[in-house]
């Protein structure tokens, strides 16, 4: 097995911290200044670490082994949130360079591929997972060319020709080359710190479906219309929302999550009664079937509230619904391995709730992920934080986990 | 009893109307370029109807008749809201200016004394009943320093130097001239139109109160957070809202209103767990004692939501509290006289249920007000309108009542 270097590991994740550092967190988002400073640190460390390292048109960053494959690609991303946490994405990175380091200074791995990657764009500043999708030859160009970033006022053209990478040529999958992609994040929530656990392995990327309720009322004043007479769209949306937040524990299972994070009335005055509002919900969970049930609750509560007559109440799916992504079977069982071998019992099978690279990549080859836990479940956040014995721990698994998935291709 | 002359009072409603006229509507918020040009237009209608017309420090255009008093102060204001109707205010400044005219052409009445005003700022574009504040010598200068338009980006005192009347002086009330103040304005609303009827005689302006719930949660990521562990403020929101608009109908009178028209939840983002909201509630009535109800029922329902210890609700009044106006029940009878006299049995006592400026005013002297139907109800609305034979007949009935008033008086 191959032996990984806490100081080194932690020494790099440092380095990599303090380009974009605010606060105790970071401010790297996709395409930026600082962004691209840190993918061309990744690429010299990359290059240090004996890999032939590409900074690719979209900004994505592999190292490629010299050594023949089949190879495991090994990363995750490194830019962050418009307000970031240290650890998200720079971590998974950070554990591929150190492995291939690791198991290249090993005599018993040092003659397996490992690859290391930094995708773009993962959080989704222009597009989530810009630069998987490039990679994996699953972006469509007509929603590349639509993609902008309002508070930055910058089309994701526009930023891809700020970065300098406008004629730089973009990367594409080797499908023969790999065995599969692995990928270590932070938990972002608090199953295993509440647990009391150190390595969670993702079975698989939760689903997710966003629908918008539409509330067509009538604008009027506040004083001078009757409560009969008025057509109040924000009465219709507490009454909506209220009900989406009583009906749906009814058929939700343990870890099925909803959130109603954006809500417009307008015009939003106090002694305006709102003509018009809007309500967005968003839902997650592996099982598909209890998706279907709220988008059914979500219809036949619009269409209860509608039904009065006095507000007009649509609802439809407002995103492409994204479907739950598997992680592979196989590549589990060598995380589970190591895990129990590591921290017997202290290790938990778990799903997703967030999305991540893999959701895009687990279409072309199989994927694993390894989670460790995050303090107090805190995520996208410059508060977001991990012991430092979990980070070096959940490394050690990694690694173990890649060594043995190499090794036993290797004998077969 | 004067004669008015309907041809003279359309076409002068349609001039003032063209002066910042907009589509069907009209737009002349308080000491712009258009309300200004306005009340020097109106200056010279007051003068070429042989009034002693003035425009003052704050913009009231007063027309002061050379007869003797006691006189009768008739008139409305002449700003309107951003996007308002073309009656709204005008409609009460023109009766004032045709009544002046019609009582010194009848030498039966040539003798009475009825001055002439257009208040200015009535809608609040800075201040609500700024132009009565002032001349009624309740306008606090604190406020008057610290009031601003974010939208126009301009403060009170800016705009006054803008309409170059920071040196000219400002009137104040002649309590010895005055018997009291007669306004006429559109209904706003539609109780008249939807029982037949074409006068709505004022009993008095009603309360209004506001309050401000913020709810104070944790900001957290929509996927990774469980519902267990959730502090989500919009779920704190939709069910106080909710509530309130099930508890109200139970203890509120037949003209209650209560209007939740600003709903804010941050960051606002479909994906992100809302960390803090805000609502704020507005009701009306004239019948103090259920506006105490409603307000302790706020405090219930939020003292309860937040008692779940999830989200931190607070409640507190989100502005100072406007008294019911009483309207005089000497000019009140004249009024209803008058309406009895001119459209039998198609009249009504009523609430204004909107604020005027007898708010102000009949803190210092007698007041009365009088409705005219309102097209579908519908107002601060470019669609605003009235039919033109109720326009007429209004005017009428004041004048009648303004008459019946002065003669009372003069005969005592």
């Amino acid at each position: 097995m191959p032996t990984i270097d806490p100081d080194r590991l932690m020494a790099d994740l440092r380095e990599l911290r303090s380009i974009g550092a605010v606060e105790t967190g970071v401010v790297r988002p996709a395409l930026g200044e600082k962004d691209m400073e840190a993918r061309r640190w990744l690429k010299a460390k990359f290059e240090a670490a004996g890999l032939t390292a590409t900074i690719d048109g979209v900004g994505n960053v592999l190292g490629r082994s010299s050594k023949p494959g089949p190879a495991l690609l090994i990363g995750s991303h490194s830019d962050t949130q418009p307000r970031g946490g240290w650890l998200d994405g720079a971590l998974g990175v950070i554990y591929g360079l150190e492995i291939a380091r690791a198991m290249a200074e090993d005599p018993a791995t040092a003659g397996l591929a490992v690859d290391v990657v930094s995708w773009q764009d993962e959080e989704g500043t222009y597009m989530s997972c810009f630069g998987s999708r490039s990679w994996c030859g699953t972006l469509d160009p007509a929603v590349e060319k639509a993609s902008s970033n309002a508070a930055l006022g910058m089309t994701l053209t526009e930023a891809i020709a700020k970065a300098g990478l406008t004629d730089v040529p973009r990367m594409t999958i080797e499908k023969d080359r790999y065995l599969g992609y692995l990928e270590a994040h932070i938990e972002q929530g608090a199953y295993l710190e509440e647990g009391g656990l150190h390595i969670g392995v993702v079975t698989g990327i939760v689903a997710i479906r966003g629908m918008r309720f539409r509330f067509h009322g009538e604008q009027n004043h506040a004083g001078t219309t009757t409560m009969r007479r008025r057509k109040d769209a924000a009465t219709a949306l507490f009454e909506v929302a209220h009900r989406v937040n009583q009906e749906f524990p009814k058929v939700a299972g343990e870890r099925t999550v909803w959130t109603m994070g954006r809500v417009a009335v307008q015009p939003g005055a106090p002694s305006i009664v709102p003509g018009y509002a809007e309500l967005d919900l968003q839902f997650r969970d592996l099982d598909e079937t209890i998706l279907d049930r709220f988008e059914e609750i979500a219809a036949e509560i619009a269409r209860d509230v509608g039904a009065r007559g006095k507000v007009k109440v649509e609802v439809e799916r407002s995103r492409t619904p994204i479907k739950p992504s598997w992680m592979d079977e196989g590549f589990q069982k060598h995380l589970t391995g190591a895990a129990e071998t590591t921290v017997p019992g202290k290790w938990l099978s778990m799903p997703s709730a967030a999305g991540h690279d893999p959701m895009v990549i687990s279409e072309k080859i199989p994927c694993a992920m390894l989670f460790i836990p995050s303090i107090g479940g805190i995520s996208h956040d410059f508060a977001e934080d991990s012991h430092e014995s979990d980070i070096v721990l959940g490394c050690r698994v990694l690694a173990d986990a890649a060594a043995s998935i190499l090794e036993e291709r290797r004998n077969r």
